[in-house]
């Protein structure tokens, strides 16, 4: 039976870091609420006061009857199934503190254009977005790329992974989140670039995979755009 | 061999989730960073390069060699070795799950006294936090406190616990959740008890486990502070 991927339909968002698991598993599934009628389904599903494990929001799975939710724990659930995560416990619990980190990061990536409320407009909060992206640009994205730098770097079994000598959802999420820094701070990330020379490696391995390149040039790969958790303001990524 | 617990020595924080569930175990461990020496010993292994699984930052946990980062994943780790956890695969991770939720939470409980930078200091983003406050308190908070409510009130095993009809650490975490909402925001939190029954009683029979209890009345217990997650701001929490 397929999976039954649920997440915003018009964005990458969190949804994103599932389907790029999906797809480079070759996995059967649907993207629900991008079917017809799927964002009526979804918003049911949520609001259904007979499910006993409610998910807080979107994105969230549906195997079999079971329903899994939040990012990092459906990567750990899909990992585990689909030889995206290592066998090993302590391997396997390490990717996911590893993508528990890009979850950190991805909140302080969405908070750049929308320091104050999630509820109010971009153009409600801009002179605190540009402070916040500016602390972002200068300090937190620098420390969290050279933290995953670092990881690349100290793996004993090379470079060319963040966990072991294979592939992990956690490539595939650190993958997408230079997509998305590229999308959002193409100036910010020209500047650190240099100093993450195996994240941009990994990028680029990623890419190629063949899986991977198929859903980049799919129609399943929606483009990143301004609603989703990357967004270009060229005021927020100054020279 | 003890657990060594690795945090800021002088706040709760996200550690104070971590020393709970060790508390309730009846674990044996030290909080290094709150013995002599111990910020030298925690920052050191923060940056020691021959550390091939690096926290991104504290709190981690060291045992027998192996060290687990990130609070949601440390007590998944602790929970599955204590009894703090259902043995149940999906209810694991149901559990896990809840966790993450509050991880969220707690993103935006920090946020709410520092929406601008981490790096600056409350009174260096005072108009912006009373924003972020208000939003918080009208929209987010509400919507996390009536989530957690529902799944006592659907969980199949009774309204007594959040996952199952045993003690686990999200009933742990969301204890302190209550506590440090009751800290900062006893405002908002008064006007909400009233719709979230089942929250209030979990609290205090977790409040009453005698583990608990003893823990509380300890000086191991750190009282809230202003360098916190959780801080009281009278101009935050309006009437």
């Amino acid at each position: 039976m397929a999976y039954e991927l649920f997440y915003w339909p018009t964005i990458q968002g969190r949804g994103e870091f599932v389907r790029l698991a999906l797809e480079e598993a070759g996995a059967d599934y649907v993207d629900v609420a991008r079917g017809p009628g799927g964002m009526q389904i979804m918003l049911a599903l949520l609001a259904d006061p007979a499910l006993t494990e409610p998910p807080f929001a979107p994105p969230f799975l549906r195997s079999n009857g079971l329903i899994v939710a939040q990012t990092a724990n459906i990567l750990d659930y899909l990992g585990t199934r689909h030889q995206l995560a290592p066998r090993e416990e302590s391997l396997r619990r390490w990717t996911l503190q590893l993508q528990l980190t890009v979850t950190d990061l991805l909140v302080e990536v969405h908070d750049t254009h929308h320091p104050i409320a999630a509820s109010l407009y971009y153009e409600d909060q801009k002179p605190e977005a540009a402070r916040r992206s500016a602390d972002f640009v200068r300090n937190r994205l620098p420390k969290f790329l050279e933290y995953f730098e670092r990881v690349l770097q100290t793996n004993p079994a090379g470079p060319h992974h963040l966990v072991g000598d294979q592939l992990s959802y956690v490539d595939l999420s650190l993958f997408q989140v230079l997509e998305g820094t590229r999308y959002a701070f193409p100036r910010a990330l020209e500047q650190l670039a240099g100093s993450c020379p195996r994240l941009t490696a990994l990028r680029d391995a990623v890419a190629a995979r063949p899986r991977i390149a198929a859903y980049l040039a799919s129609p399943r790969r929606l483009p990143f755009n301004q609603q989703g958790l990357f967004r270009r303001y060229p005021e927020l990524d100054p020279a």
